[in-house]
């Protein structure tokens, strides 16, 4: 619907809940999730990666809002908006899949390589760990972490200047930017082959599984705590020696 | 003149005015301008975007010192430069072509999103507003925002360096990072096609017509502030609805 | 021996001397060292540069630690690891190439351009002056400056992290964040030949033999503060005249 002609030119997400604007997927029904997908889309485009790809070129302004966390697919879907403000105070993000035993699946290594360079995406993937607001916006992952107080002045500031501004220079120009910098579907789509090779192998279920007894998907300290929560797993298969 | 083999190996661009570097581009002599032009260059490179990507191969090194505003063509000469340098108390920088109903014509759109990364110039460029040195220089649109009173200190360290190293050094390290980054002459050229397609357009009529009426061209105001006086003009078309 | 499969899958590199990491290649000596290559390596692989790019494509991750000084091949070094941690008290950081009238040759060139975009790869280079951690972090040299007391907590949960986590996931997500943001072989070739030329040049022999002078290659005020002692000596060639 978003992608006919409109007169909405700015749409912000938003979450209601204050813990979470997008906690990750349920690793353990990506399979379900995916011949769902199969059956609504074309082949070689139901993945979410590629949702995630028409997403960035809508020709509307697309504004991420976030208080609380986004992992995994949530930090995702913020970076396949145009734009991204989040709370000094409160959020969180993350992309645990490698803890899990795979890799973002959906467009988070391929923008998150573009947006802060290999050094810090780097960190972020191989890492697995929280960041805050403050940490995001110096890696680039946000465009700013702004006092929660603020927040909701400072996007809708950007949503009101942008929607009275004229609508084709708008989509235009959003266009020439989204076109030089996104990652190509190519990109996309062998990040999603990837994604769904690691699913399907033995890490990431048994992770899963011992996730689930700590509260996984369940509102507590594994999921508020999930970077610390993967570093407490026990090392898998041949892992048990670690560099130094 | 400086295309030619030359001893001067550092150029500063500095502007008297301590309120403007260069404010922006009259949009409603643009016609009169490229017709100018092309009188003087070839075809396709009679575009001030061409003369910018000049300027970004010359084999001198160009220093930017920015006091005051700096918007449009202003915004875009600089970051034709190798290095920007802005004052942290007084510098303004500012992409307002979207708010007129255009879009940067001279490499804004290509260099901001090199330079900044996708989310940051697309906040930039879509919002049409003005941003301080300090903001500035966290989004990457400029080296470094220094304390007024350190700023000449800060370019003249680095420009006499420079003015003093093997100038075939200089020049071959410069010439690498610029083809490894620089925008390419078709992105170039395409931008002008875009940005003259929408000159000629109503809306840039119409809303720099409503702004000469504020104030637009004279001292005060609407050029102090154009990121207010944008968002103040009514919206064009059919841009009366607003996304929330 | 490090790409053979290894159960050591996360390697820090550290350095025993607080005031230097690496300081620099001795200029003087480049092709002793070169011969020596070139017996080891094949044709054309026997660079620095491309020893840096097998050592950025290990499927192990590499974590610099940096306390003191990192300069030219030292700063290329930490450069070509996946991250780079820096004591935001102690750490210097350098590419002073330009200084003694060559260009980096092992990747400081292209891998400066990617991680901090054109103007401040430029002032870093062409002005081959001393960086601080702080500002070094503003610039994306390194992830990220650390207070010394820190550093060593900071370095060693990362890499407990992941090496805790299932092998093949960090391995994968390495190789593609590599691949995506690696300079190409062709770039690391090319900058070898022209860092080659420039030491066979006058003007690096002139400018080392008067810093040899200087205490260049001996603990003291010369290495300690290069980027104040390269700016001390006397402009080279036609270089008397500088602009302003």
């Amino acid at each position: 619907m978003l992608e006919e002609p409109s007169e909405f030119r700015a749409v912000v997400f938003d979450s209601a809940d204050p813990d979470f604007f997008m906690p990750h997927v349920d690793l353990t029904k990506v399979a379900e999730y995916t011949a769902e997908a199969a059956k609504a889309g074309g082949p070689g485009d139901a993945s979410l990666g590629m949702l995630f790809q028409r997403l960035s070129r809508l020709p509307v302004v697309t504004i991420g809002k976030l208080r609380g966390r986004a992992r995994g697919a949530g930090s995702e879907f913020l970076l396949a908006c145009d734009v991204r403000f989040a709370s000094r105070e409160h959020a969180v993000l993350g992309q645990p899949e490698v803890g899990f035993g795979a890799s973002p699946g959906a467009g988070g290594v391929q923008r998150l390589a573009r947006l802060m360079g290999a050094g810090r995406a780097l960190e972020v993937l191989l890492g697995a760990d929280d960041y805050d607001a403050e940490l995001a916006e110096r890696y680039g992952w946000i465009n700013r972490a702004v006092p929660d107080a603020e927040l909701d002045a400072v996007v809708d500031r950007f949503a009101h200047r942008v929607a009275r501004f004229p609508a084709d220079a708008v989509v235009a120009t959003k266009a020439t930017v989204v076109h030089a910098t996104a990652p190509s579907d190519d990109e996309l789509r062998a990040a999603a082959v990837v994604f769904q090779h690691f699913v399907r192998e033995g890490a990431v279920g048994r992770r899963t599984a011992l996730l689930m007894e700590r509260g996984l998907q369940t509102r507590g300290r594994t999921e508020l705590d999930l970077g610390e929560a993967l570093a407490a797993l026990p090392p898998d298969d041949g892992a048990h020696d670690e560099g130094a």
